[in-house]
């Protein structure tokens, strides 16, 4: 499966969510990584090479800090240039057809405010009415978003949890279940031996694959239990 | 009460929609035009003069095609680089506190589609989450939007209809009711003969006036009937 990652930022070297995030991402061809920005610094886009891109890929994936409970105006651009009639919607417009698409939003205020009687109001789930209805309209299975709240408040163990979020939501088979997850951590064991992870994270992935699969274990063992009560009865 | 109408169209000379409503405007002092991508054709905007104009009006409308369930990228800008904190939100940013919001948007399918069930899936009220909770977040009235359904498809009759809608959105006070819709019909009717309304309308303002008031009256009479009856019992 390959993913599309479309970043918007409107300055995306000084942000240190989107650095944090971009600087996380392993080599691996199954992975584009594409910051809007810097590809089109006069913001005109080149709209056939942008189709060509989305073609290419299975899961394409907005990632933008959160401002007025929407995108950067680039990333807009690019949706009003892009998803044209009869390519992403409308007669033979089946382009994005089956595709996944998500949302990976960074957002300053906690997640508590944006809620009825909170201080925004509004739920993620409301506030993103427009990216439901755009994947509703080009066919694509919109995915749960992944949600960073106050980056820039987090302990290095909450960005550590962040950073194996990221990653699953970028290559995991949706939905995301506990033996997908356990599959992706035996798998990201693999490769940290061959070093293809970041250096400073392979301890910490190693050590959570390792408290996935106890859990698993632990759960399994539990269903058991329950099952040879059942069958006591 | 003094309305400023941020019009935001990446061709607005070509649209006929934008142009219909654009040169039905009277010329009212009242009343402030602001075509973004007119004023601001490199996309550099004036913050301080941007909100300069928002400090003197009462009544602040975004009026705008409805691409991809949102604004054109230059409306995101100008809400990015102009409602800044300390100014719109925040601490003293209470500039816009008070004042109304409203939304002009022209969309291309009927309205039927915006439902569940429907082409588009999601209702108008749900797809502008966003410019609600923004309304919210500044202090801002947040008034019914003013949804132009399918102009072009749209009868002479229609149009004419709209007009008065348009007209009426922005000067209107709120919430809108028959008793004031009858006095501005009656305020238009004493411009009319002033020649300030457009020529080629003003026999169609007269009509509805006439037929307004009329229909007011006879609202009345049946309410009178109903509480006579009542009392007779």
């Amino acid at each position: 499966m390959k993913t599309l990652i479309i970043v918007s930022h409107p300055t995306v070297l000084e942000s240190g969510s989107q650095q944090f995030l971009i600087q996380s991402l392993p080599d691996d061809e199954d992975i584009t990584l594409h910051l809007l920005e810097e590809t089109y610094p006069n913001g005109n886009i080149d709209v056939e090479k942008e189709q060509a891109l989305l073609r290419e890929h299975d899961r394409v994936l907005f990632q933008f800090p959160f401002y007025w409970y929407s995108s950067p105006p680039l990333l807009k651009k690019w949706q009003d240039e892009v998803l044209t009639e009869h390519f992403a919607f409308g007669y033979r417009g089946n382009r994005l057809q089956n595709k996944e698409f998500g949302l990976v939003l960074a957002i300053g205020l906690p997640e508590k405010e944006y809620q009825t009687g909170g201080r925004e109001g509004f739920s993620i789930s409301e506030l993103t009415k427009p990216y439901q209805a755009m994947a509703k309209k080009t066919g694509m299975t919109y995915l749960k978003p992944l949600t960073i709240f106050q980056f820039s408040y987090m302990t290095e163990k909450q960005k550590k949890a962040l950073l194996i979020d990221y990653q699953q939501y970028i290559s995991l088979e949706q939905p995301i279940s506990l033996k997908r997850r356990e599959e992706w951590f035996i798998k990201q064991l693999t490769k940290t031996s061959k070093e293809t992870l970041p250096g400073e994270h392979a301890t910490f992935v190693i050590e959570e694959a390792i408290d996935k699969i106890e859990d698993n274990r632990l759960e399994l063992d539990e269903l058991r239990l329950h099952l040879d009560n059942y069958d006591d009865k």
